[in-house]
């Protein structure tokens, strides 16, 4: 077990150590990610439908003039057509669930949102909300033949509120390219996730992510100021105010996070966003008993409170399973449990 | 405008003079609490019905064998009656308002808050929940005869979990009291206001207080982690798992976080708990314009991140006229503008 001193020390160590042999973080990234892409298979993988016996809803089969209408709103290059152009978007990123779609749409702006639901809620067509598509249970990827309404393209930030650090932008944002925006006035987004290269933020929030910032910055119920997102009606819900202490009514947007697109597609978010850290220093620790683990973590919580951004535990099995795997060699190893403890500021 | 150096030396400064001449913080709540009573009218204030000329709804009015049942249900020591015995409760803090309450009752469980909301609704009983009873807008007051329901006796701390840091308590909890009991366990809790000494922690999550410390300990959306209310059907809605991480459903204990009780009546919430600080500086500065009192906010928030735990401005007539009607002297004067600025870690 560890307490204040020693865990100062150890991340004085394991920084000096992490400096010289290159990144321990995107190490367990790279181990992480290449472990599950080689043990999932790489074959077609069977329509959910059929694997998990369910049912189409009474939904209209999209036809000619559905598409004449899609192609006057969005025009040509913005409608997708065709089995092979919509593999990757019929299929999610572990490749173990597969839709039907044969339409995907991407619109720019909220009112295109509006147009496309309006019309598919009066037309009864059946329609999926997709962002990076790099969720790990199969809620961005269609069952049956909905369409996708993609957010690929609604990835403005409009504002940065440098006094506030308020940030809004369309759902569609990268959720590493927006850090890469506001990192340009000393911010940074108070999320971070393994797919950060191509989760979109308005996924983030309609999943309610936590990622590997939770403890130090919170909950999105915590940080997102503003949401609007468009019901299956068409209407807009602006729930933009983006005021921190704003109590007037009933805080609606909260419903909105993490409720996966069933109440509404999010097309704006403002998420408070807090100055960008001057320094990261990462420890990794090996321990023998689980419950070491625990007080370690309630001595990094009230030791390095302020600074603490992360801590994570692995268990000797895990590792070894990992090392035996992917042939890389963990920095420390023979010990029951490891911790990584991350802090920044 | 101060740089991040210049903040650290000026906390050091000024945390040196406030051991030596007594509490700053202290002092202003003093200033602001002896002002507004200073301020306040002292004769019985007009009823709220007459001076908003509003009109009573289609209620019942309370008879004799309303009452048999609240004895029978709480005793008659839980069942308040008298204009004079329940004055307190009919007036608010400021003495602005005032219904005509006639009956008060001090359940001390969520099945007799059930029990009791369960008969108003059947008999049409008008009723008005009512915490520490310190908010400054009414809310917590009758407007007409209404059955006021008070949480006083619902003062149970459940559990404090000392590896999360998750605190359960009943509604009833009085802020001060339940920090105080955490500190105990080294834990704070993350919410601090002037009225701290008698509001109800019911009452903060149900007015969604923001208080002093919400720019480092974030809004009541992200540390609340659990509530149970009991609708006015008397029907108890259990939100309690307290997880931080939990995804399942709506997150519907956000719709009762700022909803006044007009959705239900809060009678137990889970809290999440930072480790308490160790140590607690503060700074008082003066500065000339009120653009420097944005650039020193956003350079304390930069600088002090991890520590920064409160930050405030007053401007010069404010200070004066605390000043002149009370003749308490501020440390340093002369200037347009004044911040307070408190770190703690």
């Amino acid at each position: 077990m560890f307490g204040g001193k020693e865990l100062r020390h150890a991340i004085s160590m394991a920084s000096r150590w992490s400096r010289a042999s290159c990144n321990l973080r995107s190490n367990l990234y790279r181990w992480n990610k290449t472990f599950i892409h080689t043990s999932s298979c790489h074959r077609k993988c069977e329509l959910t439908s059929k694997r998990y016996q369910v049912k189409r809803g009474k939904y209209n089969e999209i036809n000619e003039e559905n598409i004449k209408f899609f192609t006057e709103l969005l025009g040509p290059h913005r409608i997708i057509e065709g089995e092979s152009e919509l593999e990757g978007h019929n299929t999610d990123w572990l490749d173990t669930v597969r839709g039907a779609s044969s339409v995907l749409l991407k619109p720019k702006t909220t009112e295109e949102v509006s147009a496309i639901l309006s019309y598919c809620n009066h037309h009864r067509l059946a329609v999926c909300p997709q962002g990076g598509n790099t969720g790990l249970v199969g809620g961005s990827v269609p069952v049956f033949d909905e369409i996708i309404i993609s957010t690929n393209l609604m990835n403005k930030v409009e504002n940065v509120d440098t006094w506030s650090g308020v940030v809004r932008c369309q759902s569609g944002c990268v959720l590493e390219a927006l850090d890469q925006h506001v990192a340009d006035f000393g911010l940074m987004v108070p999320l971070d996730l393994g797919a950060k290269g191509s989760c979109h933020i308005g996924g983030n929030v309609s999943t309610n992510a936590g990622g590997l910032r939770l403890l130090r910055y919170g909950s999105l119920h915590g940080s997102v100021l503003g949401v609007e997102a468009v019901l299956a009606s068409g209407e807009v819900v602006d729930c933009m105010t983006a005021m921190k202490k704003d109590n007037t009514g009933y805080d609606l947007k909260h419903l909105f996070i993490g409720s996966e697109g069933t109440l509404g597609l999010v097309t704006k978010i403002a998420i408070q966003c807090p100055p960008r850290p001057q320094a990261v220093n990462l420890a990794f620790l090996g321990l023998s008993t689980y419950e070491n683990v625990l007080k370690t973590y309630v001595a990094a919580k009230s030791k390095l409170g302020e600074i603490l951004s992360s801590c994570e535990f692995i268990d000797r099995s895990s590792l070894e399973c990992v090392e035996e795997n992917l042939k890389l060699k963990p920095p420390i190893s023979s010990h029951e449990y490891y911790m990584l403890i991350e802090t920044s500021g």
